[in-house]
């Protein structure tokens, strides 16, 4: 009787057994394994091991019966088989744009993939002020072929509601809706957590704001119905592994059919959040502006390549009768930026007063500086939402982010 | 070994060894059981037994592996676990206003309800201009507990998520999105059926209305995607069953969750064929004043009651945080009464050129007063899809057909 045929949470050395068992053909010559536990994440626990001869390696990630955040949040292993068949899919969809899958093990409630020690996450080489030129071409390209493939657009329809199906997530979009939608306009659930120097402003411009509230609650139950797309569901910089030539994309427990512009609005956010950390904490003025400059031209090439990759795909794979309709691919993807705009808001709103902030943010010693940062995103994230009706391409993002600027810096 | 531990598709005589064998109590006196065929449907088999003596009896309603109307449409015996369940959900959220369910069983794929042989077809009784002062009264009801409280406005969400993907309905939502969504714009799989006088106008006045297509493909999507509610899916008058003090409401197998605006829309369209009817077939003209007037306040009525009663539900049921923002509720259902009117559009069109009509239009047997009963039905279609952003409560609806019908009366 395997040691691996009743589900319990691995430590270290029971990971190399298992690696030894189940994936000897991996490790072929392999003299001794070392393993380590290296998550940093909020949820699952991830388990390096690799051959110390050869340094080859691979990732095996298990799921626990509560995040590891916090015992408050009891959640099913099912996100385990969610996040194996999600990366299994994408490599699919967008080839070389995730890691690559080795074993699901539905047992253990854990898979193995490839190993992307090579990278860095996207998000601490942002605050080292690290540029990726090919990030925007490369990430529109995993969104257009991951969000658009899946739609009714381009899926015959009954297989679509399949996928509907199979990718109900109700446990970790709850943390979301509760997260990104509720808690941040009025403290529902008080587990805000605002910097001190700013709780007076965060309670007159965002916890008094009514109208931002009533827009709030339309959009989570857009959030909630708006089965239109297969989501990754966090696509932020720290789900992001990167290095000059290559990104790929991991974590996609939270995947479930939701709105194209929740993941759109995600990149674009956390973008935002690269740009107020090196406006606020680089001192050459210089280096500051290339950076800045670099940024800018992301965020807008992120919203205009999507769209110009977006439109293309549609010529290509649409088979809904109605896809070829004079202006209706047009008209859907106007709606999508709509979204992507107002997510865009969202996300940087809830990171900043919410329970789960982003270092982007909180690596920002000078007090002062932090302030301005904040006061800065959350200025822009206000009219993300309550503009969104007017915001159509990269341009109009740029300009929101700039409009606020221009008044704190 | 019973007979029954293998499907196959019953005759009467096998559905009164079946009655004996698994509902011997339901008969408890029974001397001689009769049974006959009674289905007039599209899809499956309904069977009546009745006890000679007693005259007791029940309905046994049985699912093919291919609908009853045409070998065509495939279509999977599932239909009748969701069909059992619906009801029997439906009686627990609006008690008294469906058929009682005493027994579902997945072998046979069959369940025996209620008769309701005492009710009349409601489409056949409107066609008689019988009245039923109750009927907008008890309809409203049926819909506002079925519908808003499958909402996540009032189910915890991780409940209503695990409804959705147990009614997850593929190959019976394909029939409505090609039949009402598709089809009727530009006969797409040219199986629509135009009344031949009404051929050039139709050609004219729907397939060469560009705006028209355009809006039907803006709707197909909204119909695809919004999982809001848990709907009947199929509310026509021809899935009622009705008497002077009784309504009850069959054949949910169409359920899924989708627009709320979907069922609401479906009555007021039925309701809009009965006034067509009576309007152009009932030649004393006192008497067809009578029951159009009873006719347009049960129009006018279904949408003010589901309206007054959709809000009085939403303050007593409510448990979504962002539920009590002021204005929230007036918001949401302002957008089901649009979604409503689109549906109503969409509902009159199809049932007059697409492929399955209504007795209330093919029964006017005069040529002239049938081409009229479509125009006006068409033409008021087109106003409900594209003017639907103006409409607001029941008047509104009225206008709309009045006016279409003084163009042609």
């Amino acid at each position: 009787m395997s040691k691996f045929s009743t589900y319990f949470l691995m430590e270290a050395k029971d990971v190399i057994d298992y690696v030894q068992e189940k994936l000897s053909s991996f490790f072929p010559d392999q003299t001794e394994l070392a393993c380590q536990e290296i998550g940093d994440g909020n949820i699952n626990y991830v388990f390096r091991v690799w051959d110390k001869q050869s340094a080859k390696s691979l990732i095996i990630k298990q799921a626990g019966e509560t995040a590891r955040i916090s015992d408050e949040f009891r959640l099913s292993t099912e996100r385990i088989r969610i996040e194996s068949g999600m990366l299994q899919l994408e490599a699919e969809l967008a080839p070389k744009l995730v890691p690559a899958v080795y074993l699901y093990d539905d047992i253990m409630h854990c898979f193995a993939m490839e190993d992307l020690s090579n990278h860095l996450i996207m998000r601490e080489a942002l605050i080292k002020h690290q540029q990726f030129p090919l990030f925007a071409d490369h990430i529109t390209t995993f969104m257009v072929n991951n969000l658009l493939l899946t739609t009714d657009v381009v899926l015959e329809h009954k297989q679509k509601k399949g996928m509907v199906k199979n990718y109900i997530n109700p446990e970790l979009c709850e943390i979301t809706e509760d997260l990104v939608y509720t808690e941040p306009f009025n403290d529902y659930k008080k587990r805000n957590d605002v910097f001190p120097p700013n709780l007076d402003w965060v309670e007159k411009e965002i916890y008094s704001d009514k109208q931002l509230r009533f827009e709030a609650a339309k959009l989570k139950f857009e959030f909630m119905n708006n089965a239109q797309a297969l989501l990754h569901g966090d696509l932020h910089t720290g789900s992001i592994f990167i290095k000059e030539d290559s990104t790929k994309v991991i974590d996609p427990e939270f995947a479930f059919y939701g709105p194209i512009g929740y993941d759109v609005g995600n990149i674009i956010a956390n973008l935002i959040f690269a740009w107020a950390n090196a406006a606020l904490t680089i001192t050459d003025s210089q280096e500051r502006i290339a950076y800045l400059n670099w940024l800018e031209k992301t965020i807008v090439e992120v919203v205009d390549l999507f769209k110009s990759k977006f439109l293309m795909a549609w010529q290509d794979y649409a088979t809904e009768p109605f896809a070829k309709e004079d202006g209706f691919a047009n008209w859907y993807l106007g709606k999508v930026i709509q979204d992507t705009a107002a997510v865009t808001g969202l996300e940087l709103i809830r990171r900043i007063i919410g329970l789960a902030h982003v270092k982007d943010i909180t690596s920002i010693t000078e007090q002062n500086s932090r302030i301005i940062a904040e006061r800065i995103c959350l200025t822009a994230a206000k009219d993300y939402i309550l503009k969104r009706f007017f915001v159509e391409n990269g341009l109009d993002f740029l300009e929101i982010l700039k409009k606020s600027a221009a008044k704190y810096l």
